[in-house]
């Protein structure tokens, strides 16, 4: 029986980790074609990946028919799965989300603050494309999206987008599954934590290790320890402070850090740049040299150099996803999906980060209920912006997007926050059609 | 590793059943030690089930060490699980409970209508207290209730006892789900029925096997056989008409032919009653053929008459129920749970009857969202008189009670509810300590 | 300044109360202009109205410049107000809505039970049309309903119309509050009545006389007399029992006895309708009498018999609140208004029943709160088969319709359903259009 | 018949304005019977205040009989009405909550941020104490409180205190209907404005001017004008930016520029600071001259010093309030009340500042439905933030004091939120018994 994998965005660096995935899961995730797609201006990298690709898969003897092309339309014909992981405007744009922002005094960060309000702002509408792409010509795949900010965006395809079976992931809650299993010397697959909120604000409320929860002795050792590194490489921790675990009891996210501490991360961004420019910039030298790496014809695995990028695992987490929808596992996996009521406390329609089971017909979410009042006004809060933002984005009018700077807790400057948004929209203008 | 079973109620005709669950789990669910609890009033039967119990743990060589008592406290020390399966008054109870709304134009059911609710007013005093007592003896003991109307006294005690670790189940959605399996001609493990609703008013809105939809193929079985027959042994379906299924698209429970062909059954159960007295006569006389059978010191097993009583194969959902928990399976059951907003239309703390992931922890319900608009009327209503029957339970109020009656949608007549209600206050006064 | 209304069933018998009323407010709301439309069937009665209304203009001495036409677009021209007062199929359709069910023992009423339904039916989409005419010709105009069942109607026209300024009128909330002046001796400007409920199915929670809840001797008073007649001329009160009043503590509306006491009431229908025939063709002679009365060119007042009929005082109630928006007021009036949280426990967009303070900006609704546990679960029941009602008056679909019967609670029964719904299909197919 | 008002915290510097009030209300609000209570340490101003009082009521000839004492049990006898307008810890405390917070960067403000948290935490235990005391005494009474911050202690009461019939005030709202009426040439009393929010942080949302919308005049105003100035004295306004107004499109107060003009309103108010200490100590001199003022037994009218002081009419906004209960006026007026659904983002029990109809049975709100999505995260967040604050008030628990801190959007920050709690606590400890 065949099954269709198409890579939207298949020249990425990241890439060579999801085809890894795919070839280790080949016995229960029998991917026989796979095609990996990108546009024009990405042609060399995917030239360069989808050599690599190849390499990987005649390394491993797997029956996996693979291409690669800029036809995307083409691609999509009969696709099972379809995963999105485009980067619009690539990482020259990224390195203005950063710049701009922080050198008017706020966080300046790929998917928090107005950086990640300009970054859905300049994809919702491209990935909204995409989805309805999926929707004419193979309406009965899922869409698997990894793109940032991923929850904003699978939010906004949900609920505009024609097509209705698209999920969203992150790696955060795999890491933060695997540090706190490292921390309590178990297996990463006997740990569950009840997760509440939303992407990149996602608290844990509860750590069962099979089947009991163990939350009290995790905050303890994070308390203890300097700091529980469960960051994605691409934020490094403060550590969080003995009161403030102790007040709400909750297992932060690495991404909490900006709202919380925002301060002391501010002076280290502002020296971090001074000092190497933006993290978008460290990022590209890195980019440079792993696609160097992938150049090697030698080559014919994925290189351990891919670890050190922010996004690692994202691909386990998709191709495991993609693993227990295809065979109707019926595991808990924590994705980003409609809320339907799991979180009382907000609406139907959010698209909530939460653990789900999976099944053949998607992910359903597990009720958790309503939210510890110690975070429910501030993952309220954080969930209306995220509704202005899509607003805004499906609009492209300027006082909406206006509003989602504003209302986002990073900005809270009538003044700054125009200041911030005008010169951001003249850098993207290029990416961002709908804002005239 | 110790592991003790209590159940509430060991005298029950049902038992024989429980013990083979327990039997035939072993394996993976592996009971030390088993006590059964009965009444003053019980005591014969306790000793008639105590020794046939033991016929059959001998047969079997499981090391499960097994008592019977009439001391409930005692036996509570040390308990993981507890289950209850009690009939307050007994069946003479309940023949009351269906003559005398049957005598008056009602309704005259064992769950449902006026006998429903006073069959709740009668047990739920017994339960708190039993509830209580674990709270006090074995606090860390899961409550497994059996007993009927099992989604008002679990909803009761969720809300007013001090112990949380209650579930309720039913075997209408086990006996729903192997009836689709048999139509569909698979296994019963690979149906998933997504259920919406409440316990003996519970409707499937979906039927998956093994991950894709099937319902319309189900429902369009259910039109043209004679009615799918997933009945209880206690109920007769009439069959359900075309145009009903094709409106509402949901699998009705064999309950909703009470409340949807209410003329037609109260015909049938007014012959019926002429016939043969009421269902609890029926059930009197079989119980005592099968006590009978019970005494004969050479059955060494579950006799194949239990299987006609309605109540069947509720013990083996306990066993499935209490093994996943247990072992922190992470598997689906169908159990009444505190809601937390997995059906968005009902309260958060209202008890379900839905699909819950079983873990260590207890189950987790999986969100449902909205209710479909054509049974939420109906559903918000039954939900709303439930919550007046636990009122009226609690407080032992008359106007509350009256209240309960007159809401029941099988009532609603303002004069003869008062009537109803005075006649089985009077009938059951003795159980309804807190009704003066 | 000009201010005109126009009457949208100007042929109505009613049609002399209005007209009235608009002379007796002439000094608050001055109208200038009155114009009386109606179809080309309706030409006669148009005709004998009109000619009755320019006599009672005459005698008031009122510079109101009146004309009839059957050309309903021209006369929106400028309206201020237009209020709609039709009768779709004329009482015809209504003795067909009253017979049918009754044949089938079910309620035959010509708002409640299938009656009700088919009603809805044929007026939503009448009304649909006139509420776009009035959007395109009269944009700022405000629409006040009183066509029947009004509830319902204005739901469907608030969602689905273009036009917003939408108000439903009733005169059971102003029959109630001067009934229980009249118990009270007050006088009714100084009763203000808590309603909780919708349309014909609304209860009175509190009843202050000058800011002073005085629902206990109220509902004292309606125990000890022989029943407290707020009813409307179409509806005899059977009266409500001691326990009843009790236990609900509610003020019943006389339609509440079609739920509570419905056998009671069934007999008594069926008995009046081998004596005389449906309510309707009791209303037909009523009716033939009143024109008869009208024709008389010495005639220059409403007759004192129109009173008989049952909607008496609905154009009071609608000429007060006409009088209130155009003047600002600010006073309160029980509209059907959208609910927009005023009761928590129904939707947001779903058209109550309650007090609101009018403004020239419309009503606004005063919070309530939560339903009284005693009756959310009918009124939960009630509002969602009114969803049932309108989406099946949109969409003309056979199953829409047949769940808007079998979830009615006077229907119920999923047999007899789909046969009383076929009868009155077929009996109404000339205004049903939407039902092919 | 008799009436009687007691005003607690007698002694306080705005009494002089209340008596004013009295006075003038007289024909419709006859006060009969006027009692000054305060605490030993407020003995001495008790005295001038009730001395000048005295003087008042002696020239205005009005048959109030005025008394002051230290005994508020027995001044609560029969009493009608109850204001509340205290200051636990006196000007010294606020100096306190003002310069703590600005010592650490963080906006130091009465009613805002840290300091109006420890504000709520020294006030909630005594007016609790003082709302049972109201509840045992004279459980008919309205109790009237003024006391900052307004919403928060009233929630507080309303969950918590014996007595129900507790209403918050407060000036901002009456002071934006005033400016607004002065803007646009019109009386105040034709003004409404439609307000959605809490105490301190409510917007306009429409402007009513005798029943018709003008809010698009008035935010052009607010634009084109350097700023319209409905701050109350001591909030010096820093205007609003067009963009800000167009965005929102809603009415901000003053108390917003903390939220979306914190950078500089803090450098502003370091910069005040610097220069003339805290806004606390500018308040503390002014007191000084304005009790040297009213010691002088010539003076028989509220000085029009008083006036400077940020509070002016709040004793306007709670005699226009008692007047309307008093005479069940049924009129619409701006107060802090339980939501009851009125605001449909917010919980049925939290204090909201809204329209409501003025009825002898208290306030009932108007229905205004959804949050604009604009402001509707940062509401909820302010309300969940209110929601620790009263919980942390109540439990005296510190870490939910810290909660509290933290979740505030002035705070916000981790580890200087614990540093300024500890500050605060240590320096208010002998207010806040609560916390050990």
């Amino acid at each position: 029986m065949a099954l269709k994998l198409v890579i939207i965005g298949g020249g990425s660096s990241y890439t060579p980790e999801i085809i890894e995935g795919i070839i280790k899961r080949y016995d229960s995730f029998p991917v026989t074609e796979l095609v990996l797609v990108d546009i024009k201006e990405g042609e060399e990298k995917l030239q360069i990946i989808g050599n690599l690709a190849r390499r990987m898969i005649e390394k491993s003897s797997k029956p996996i028919q693979l291409t690669w092309t800029l036809d995307r339309k083409e691609a999509l014909k009969n696709a099972d799965f379809v995963s999105t992981q485009i980067r619009v405007g690539r990482l020259d744009a990224r390195a203005k989300d950063e710049r701009i922002p922080l050198r008017h005094g706020f966080i300046g960060q790929e998917t928090n603050g107005a950086g990640g309000v300009l970054k859905a702002f300049r994809t919702i509408p491209v990935l909204m494309e995409i989805a309805n792409d999926v929707h004419a010509i193979c309406p009965d795949a899922w869409m698997i999206n990894f793109t940032n900010p991923a929850g904003i965006v699978t939010e906004a395809l949900l609920k505009y987008a024609a097509h209705k079976k698209i999920i969203g992931v992150c790696n955060i809650p795999y890491n933060m599954r695997h540090s706190v299993a490292e921390i309590l010397h178990v297996a990463p697959d006997d740990v569950r934590i009840e997760f509440v909120g939303m992407n990149h604000f996602v608290f844990g409320q509860k750590v069962f290790v099979k089947g009991i929860d163990r939350i009290d002795e995790v905050l303890e050792k994070l308390i203890d320890s300097d700091g529980l590194d469960y960051s994605p490489a691409n934020i490094v921790s403060l550590g969080w402070s003995k009161t403030f675990i102790e007040s709400t009891r909750l297992l932060p996210n690495p991404y909490h850090q900006y709202y919380f501490q925002t301060r002391d991360v501010l002076e280290k961004d502002l020296a971090a740049y001074e000092a190497n420019g933006t993290r978008a910039e460290v990022v590209q030298q890195l980019e440079e040299s792993l696609f160097e790496l992938y150049k090697d014809p030698e080559l014919r695995e994925k290189p351990k150099e891919l670890e050190e990028r922010g996004g690692a695992f994202y691909s386990d987490v998709a191709c495991s996803l993609m693993d227990s929808i295809y065979n109707n596992k019926q595991d808990i996996q924590t994705v980003n999906i409609r809320n339907n009521g799991a979180i009382s406390d907000l609406p139907d329609d959010a698209v909530v980060e939460i653990n789900c089971v999976i099944t053949k017909d998607g992910p359903k979410p597990i009720s958790v209920g309503s939210l510890p009042l110690s975070v429910k006004g501030i993952i309220q809060q954080m969930k209306a912006f995220e509704e202005l933002v899509i607003r805004a984005a499906m609009t492209g009018d300027y006082h909406d997007a206006y509003l989602a700077l504003v209302m986002n807790p990073l900005m809270a400057d009538e003044k700054r926050s125009k200041i911030v948004l005008d010169e951001l929209l003249e850098a993207h203008k290029h990416y961002l059609p709908q804002f005239k």
